[in-house]
């Protein structure tokens, strides 16, 4: 089918080819000019403008939004809106808060139009292996999109199918990389609590690695040091464990180019879907002692020492001076 | 090659029936003269005392022990080696605490006797898949041992290479599913930090899935609400996202089964390793949060409520009393 | 001076006697007429509206207000603000969010009226000692107040005094048990992290006392094995420990009466003032493990077993089956 | 009583003071003779070797042995128990691991000599305000040393005593700041759950601060900001609030003469007990989240940036590259 693509970055580029390599016409805009242009070269309809989006899609137009920025995709979705005929669809495809879905959900629906979020996995890898999705809104809009997500997802492929699933009690779209999730938010919530696991699952690995790495300290007894080869472990590891995983296999592709990982300064950015997925547990009152310890394990190594550490200092100066027998 | 297999539960009969399939010899010996019987009828040689298995082994005979607890190795190995010859070799393949590796190939080295551990990954899947192994022990007796990890290990299989890693840096053997990670203990060690890696990563999924069925809760707003298919959630994660994995296997084949998980108590056993990793960390003063609060929500888990518990509503009472607005 | 106190529970009640004690005037309303009735028996003025309240204030009014809830609180402050002359003064005494408070103060800015928060501690027993106060809004207003709130502070009484604080760079309030800690919400926003410390206080101590408890069990080895007496315990820490409080005070009036907490069912409830603090937290990405934690510990005192906790029951099942050897 | 006190330090020379000034005498030693003439000019009897302490005690001679490390205590043990005579007594009151109290209770039982351990808290301000003890060991020797107890000890002074404590269920030593707590042991197993819990209590303190100072970021809203006056607040908390206690008198004075506690680095020791109470956490299989957690804030603080924060780095490398959309 005809679809806009809002947004060119590698993540709206690279989703547009995989629509294009299976058939489908995209009307490509973006703010930069060059990123337009190199597209239309693969074969996009290149867009200078949203109006020239609208006249270049049939009614009723359907815009993929792929902006990196929760302001940017407001003002975007605004200024489609307020052109809009009814009955067009806005889907957006970045990492919007949940919550912000539910509110332009309803704003939309005012105005006679629908909108869909679709909560997105695979990064970089997507364009080549499928992008995993989990999708928000109206069920019918969601079903005559249904071409456009089946060719972005990665499909069955070469992945065991799980024995047992039953047919009625479950969708047969889950097999093939994406589900419709539910309302309005569904597909973001599900992603958001996705990369709250991502963080918890990360550091679990991180913290193994720290163990095994600590191994060779020569504070041990010496019989108890191992200078392990953190490259070998990460490799078995992947082939026949019960901790292989995607994530495994990008730590063995890392450390296998650089065994030390001296390239990083383990100043671990977050983005919000790690908060957000806090939030959502105290909202629910349910413990995530792990996905939040995860956040918090990398606000604290974008840090060198807190005022909190210097307190306990304080503390210890005041309860123990320089006592012989600390307390 | 002519080898002992010492204990033939689950692990130790199949692990048996894994290397006859590659056609190694094995003497078969357990307390329970039935699985004797049973492994012999396969094509095993049948033994009825260790001392009896010697006199079936070629010297210098090796012994593969694969019992259940510390203890009973122990005792095993004491009673292989009050009657060896110098230069057979114990290998451990069960779950032993690194440390009494240390110990026992030091006591056996003192006898003349070579001592090897290997750490297994893979539970009841392994005879089909093969065993994830971590070794530990004297290069020339792993070297020696060869034929058998790669009997028992699944090979390169179906799974992809990973790109980048170097000849002569990095081991070729952890491409087939098994490593040379040190001295004695090393093997157990890294399959230690392995499990407490699993506990981290087990208690990830957990959560993350605790928060989407809690998204269900009629205490938060109507329009935030959301009634998610966890069995169609798993499913879709494992085809193209970031957190894919073999543990989200097993949970997409578990909700398959029942959606509810309702056979199951949710009180959460844990072995030893997670214990021992946590010890690891301490000892060497790396922060292990994540792996350590995973252990703790299966103590947590096995509980009704604490004293602890009380305790703080004991403090609230005596703050807070009946008063209107709570502390 | 005159104020008006609007909420008699056990909380407004008791404030309203401690300045009634002082020599202030008190103008009492509640919606509960029998509460007005029973202060007005104490000395208060009685009064059956809002309006009735301004009829027997003089102007500029003062309006202290302790309510229940956010809500609640919200409509009583609109309906004053309807009815009010410019000048008026608004306190929130209530434990109302940090964020209410500056919307509040904002909507009454633009009518000339100010808005002061006071976030209290001591609970049923500041009547006697006296309400550690924590005041946001404007200087003069602050000021202006200042005999009511030195009259419902503890002052120095038989505290120590901290030494070296210095004149001019400390607020001489504070020796008295009062500050005045920034504008609109900062009163707010300090007794809510107040209330986050104490929460990780009230778990580090119920965690301790746990495992003193689980030292009498009997999977321990005999000798060491502690029957402890508990409440002797929280007694002798009391007395020259360095962690003497009076959390601890309360655990040692508790367990005296009630040795088991028997009467407790260990359900913990927990007020906004926690979750606030960890969204604190996490919007200024202060690593707060040990404040979220002790939070989550009490949504885990509330359930029995979670859907995740079986989850990790069905994990292990699907990796390890009945295997002898656990994996 | 007549006593020896063998360790000079701080601890030891305080502890020896504050017994003379209670109208005990002491004989001294210290393999630092200097430390020696100094304690004799202040009233105690010098000895220069253990042979000459035992010449100048009575029979049976009384050991109290105050020494920084396990390995020295254990040494002098040894040395004083080689030529101890029937009936002599060794008191470690040390920071001694709990098991090796019963350990060396059980040696010293063979050869006819009794052993008491004992916890103290109070660090500097011991000798002026006296000191906690928790008191291991058998209930005649503890009896029969409790005038050294009770002039160590800081008596009822001015705390007020806890109501409901019922005659004959607890311990009236408790009021005056000691325990016996049970056998061998006992006394520093419940000193080492005290210094867990003090753990717990300053990581509580320390991260409500964090959280307060960073408050004052300009990546906050403007109308969010609020530059505490952090010395006021932990004042203000000492007069009449929840979270009141001994060590925030610590806080207040540190804050007072350093504001911003430049002074210190904010590399925070662990001594053995925090470990030793996580130990006997998971010994116990209680879940011990926050005194854990507390203790892993020490470790973070005293590293930079760990090889784990470097790997979360080379993960979200490997899936995010430079995408413009952040998984």
């Amino acid at each position: 089918m005809k679809l806009a693509m809002i947004g060119l970055g590698r993540m709206g580029g690279n989703m547009a080819r995989r629509l294009m390599a299976a058939g489908h016409e995209i009307v490509a805009f973006d703010r930069d000019a060059d990123a337009v242009a190199k597209l239309a070269a693969e074969g996009a309809i290149a867009a200078t403008s949203l109006d020239d989006v609208r006249a270049k899609l049939e009614q009723p137009a359907h815009w993929w939004i792929m902006l990196p920025a929760g302001e940017i995709t407001d003002a975007t979705i605004d200024a489609i809106a307020a052109g809009a005929q009814p009955g067009e669809v806005v889907i957006d495809g970045g990492n919007s808060f949940y919550k912000d879905d539910i509110r332009r959900a309803k704003a939309l629906k005012e105005r006679g139009l629908d909108y869909v979020d679709v909560g997105t996995s695979g990064g970089v890898w997507g364009r080549e292996r499928g992008y995993c999705m989990m999708i928000g809104g109206p069920e019918e809009v969601v079903a005559r999109l249904d071409p456009v997500f089946a060719a972005l997802a990665p499909g069955m492929g070469t992945i065991d199918r799980t024995q047992g699933r039953l047919d009625g009690q479950t969708d047969p779209r889950a097999e093939q990389g994406y589900i419709h999730a539910g309302p309005a938010g569904a597909g973001h919530f599900v992603k958001m609590v996705h990369n709250g696991i991502e963080y918890g699952l990360m550091q679990a690995y991180a913290e193994g690695f720290d163990i095994l790495k600590g191994k060779a300290s020569d504070k041990l007894p010496e019989d108890e040091r191992y200078d392990l080869n953190l490259t070998d472990v990460a490799e078995v590891w992947r082939r026949g464990s019960v901790i292989s995983s995607w994530l495994l296999d990008l730590i063995a592709l890392g450390l296998a180019k650089d065994a030390k990982l001296e390239q990083f300064s383990g100043h671990v950015a977050d983005s919000g879907e790690g908060r957000w997925t806090v939030d959502a547990a105290m909202e629910e009152a349910v413990p995530a002692h792990v996905l939040t310890t995860a956040l918090f394990a990398r606000y604290r190594s974008r840090v060198e020492n807190t005022f909190g550490d210097k307190m306990l200092s304080a503390m210890r100066f005041g309860f123990g001076g320089h006592v012989e027998i600390p307390q």
